[in-house]
């Protein structure tokens, strides 16, 4: 007997992302009440399901929507303007003055919108935002359909939004209580970074994490001047200030973290935090580069985010993955640091850990939500392919998301591309060529 | 009086590269038999000419043609066939073997074809290649009418192409005669290497390429095993062999040069050499972040190369112009490092003086070739835009190149692609969002 299911999405290759480096050819999930209830291959889903909508994709493969752990979505109206500057004069003399003049609720529900529509195209199904006015990021986001987690943010300083850290959580706490039942949203406490917000406020808002039962994020030892101001300050270093205020554990997601002792990293992985590495953020401000390979090997759950579009200046999950996996590689002198999978993993599973939405999100497994996305791999540049998996990561870009569903709905989708024409070749008779090699050389 | 051409470009914004810092507003660009005779204001050029064809490119910044500085076009065939492999693992069990079984003329013609059409799609309109079987490269260089840049390679030991130094050095010599008044194609001799050329065929190299007027390319100091190889075999690094040998001069350019002491970059600087910078390529295989913030201000000229698409796996010279100039950064811990303009100077007018072609290309200049991209800038995800040439390397992506010009002619553009479509806006919407916004906050 078949079972009815809203929508059937037949893919040439499923990457569920769990289990681990699986690589399925020719399968199918079925989706009902925007939830994946079946995976299996294309023959036993014709005999399995009767489906409401089938979608057959031939040529692509299909994963789990991309998660961007770390970002500031309104901050894409900012997007280059002020670069190649030094991260103090960057923030003194630009986005402080900038954020000053223009933040109110209409820039961040505008400039969000704008954000969601680059993040969705771009196969990002989840982001994890840090910014004033959250009630405008929300409006935003479920306009566009994605699924956000909100930073109810936290500084002592007045500004636009709120005057200090007791209106920030009291206005933070507010949102929370009116969002809290929307399935497309959940909330973490940021606090902006230890050297914004007191000891006093950082127990606060653990204790309040704990009560309402979400998560911390903020920013940490992004730079090393960060690091030895807070020794002159505290006598300590962030990370150790927040041991000793007792707020690290798996409830805590930290974004940078490129300056970090072999102890520090220990310390991390015991009480089970989570790194936001943002290693585009971190060339372009000239933080440096963090030591993700080393945080791998002691254990450390690490996600991926793409910072602010004021500091990237793109928010796009594909360039971060393929610019972590390289990375990892370059810095640990070690070609097999951050394998593709791993990659791929850190912008979806270990995302959704970090956001304790693992439950919901992060792959394509039986009982989780239908957040997928469909990545064609048979545009020119992308040929020939031996392992989509790899070309997920090294060779494809953003351009080559065709669809994106967010609980099952499709939230974007890109029509048939015309081809580009060349003075001097049919694009057909390079498809063939290819394809010729392909088979050829698959065969050794 | 009007003067008649036979092609009349006209852009939002004109990038010539050369004067350096240069961005001009409504400018226009004569062309007439593939050379650039004149640049004007969109008013005057109303005036002055009289075309066959106009194309107006209101949304766009029109540049110089991308230069490829290093790569193997053919081995594009190989894309992704072995990923997350250390380098020697990486020649000795995938790379060496299927060269063995499968390179022949036509896959060179073949693989340069799909090459072409990938590099010529993202921008680019000159490679330097270096691979076997130069003839078929040159072939498929010219059915697409790209600008090639071929390497003679030679190696002491054998392989399908040939037998030994000397045969390599004939059948390359034989080419270039055949080829050598074709204004496409110019030549360079390409020792693949010091360790796998002995020092009595880089003497004659050395010689030849005097007396036939061309330059020499070859890989140097690519990983530390390299180097310490050199110094036990011949007390020496291959750099200073190299300078023994007598090899250094403005002739020379060496790809990739990852691992060099202050003393060797002022040897590079006071000898004239050139340097291919290839940073994706030098990450993925793990041979560490060549000092390039140095090697400038030691005033050594560097261009930058993709390199094969077997360690890349991208012949995308916007990834790389955007990567060279992230990594500048975080490995130097100053954020002003290769700045925008510096780093779209080493793709184009860098490496047209590495391939002793700045006279012809690199530059948008009157009596040089028109090798002009145009590159638009309207897309969503390149919005707001306050700094067309920082999008340029930190925004934009080769799928936003829409024209490609070589001497004057069209090899490639990107008809009108249909827009993506979202359940939440549409795309309009964000556009006059963003033009508001960008308006707004251009005026502080």
């Amino acid at each position: 007997m078949t079972e009815s299911v809203d929508l059937l999405i037949v893919a040439r290759w499923l990457l569920p992302v769990v289990p681990e480096d699986t690589l399925l050819e020719n399968h199918a999930v079925a989706i009902r009440d925007g939830k994946v209830i079946g995976i299996c291959t294309n023959d036993e889903s014709i005999k399995h399901y009767a489906a409401k909508e089938t979608i057959i994709l031939t040529e692509h493969v299909l994963m789990p929507g991309l998660i961007n752990l770390h970002m500031h979505a309104a901050m894409v109206l900012m997007r280059g303007i002020a670069d190649d500057v030094a991260l103090m004069p960057w923030l003194e003399q630009h986005i402080w003055p900038a954020e000053q003049k223009y933040v109110t609720p209409n820039f961040v529900r505008e400039g969000t919108l704008l954000a969601c529509a680059e993040m969705l195209s771009g196969g990002t199904t989840t982001f994890n935002d840090m910014y004033f006015y959250p009630e405008a990021s929300i409006q935003a986001s479920l306009q566009m359909g994605m699924r956000a987690s909100i930073g109810l943010v936290v500084l002592e300083f007045s500004t636009n939004y709120a005057n200090n850290a007791a209106s920030y959580i009291a206005k933070g706490t507010e949102v929370r209580d009116q969002y809290k039942t929307d399935s497309l949203v959940s909330f973490n406490f940021s606090p902006h970074a230890p050297y914004t917000v007191s000891d006093e406020s950082l127990i606060q808002i653990n204790m309040l994490a704990e009560q309402l039962d979400i998560g911390i994020h903020m920013h940490l030892h992004e730079t090393q001047n960060e690091v030895i101001q807070s020794q002159q300050t505290y006598g300590m270093t962030p990370l150790h200030r927040l041991s000793k205020l007792g707020l690290l554990s798996a409830r805590l997601s930290l974004a940078h973290c490129v300056h970090m002792t072999e102890l520090e990293m220990q310390l991390l992985a015991e009480q089970c935090c989570h790194i936001a590495h943002c290693p585009a953020s971190n060339l372009k401000l000239a933080s440096g580069i963090a030591p993700i390979t080393k945080c791998i090997e002691y254990g450390i759950n690490v996600g991926l985010g793409t910072d602010g579009a004021a500091s990237n200046n793109r928010l796009d999950m594909f360039a971060e993955m393929r610019l972590a996996a390289l990375l990892a590689k370059g810095q640990s002198g070690d070609a097999t640091a951050v394998s593709a999978y791993r990659a791929i993993e850190m912008a979806t599973i270990n995302g959704a850990k970090a956001l304790g939405l693992e439950s919901k999100i992060g792959s394509v497994e039986v009982g989780k939500c239908a957040d997928l996305i469909a990545v064609k791999m048979s545009d020119l540049n992308l040929q020939p392919c031996y392992d989509p998996v790899s070309h997920i990561v090294y060779v494809a870009s953003r351009e080559n998301v065709s669809h994106v569903w967010v609980n099952g709905d499709l939230k974007y989708y890109q029509p048939q591309a015309q081809q580009g024409v060349f003075n001097g070749v049919e694009p057909q008779e390079l498809s063939d060529i290819v394809q010729q090699w392909q088979h050829k050389m698959s065969k050794h």
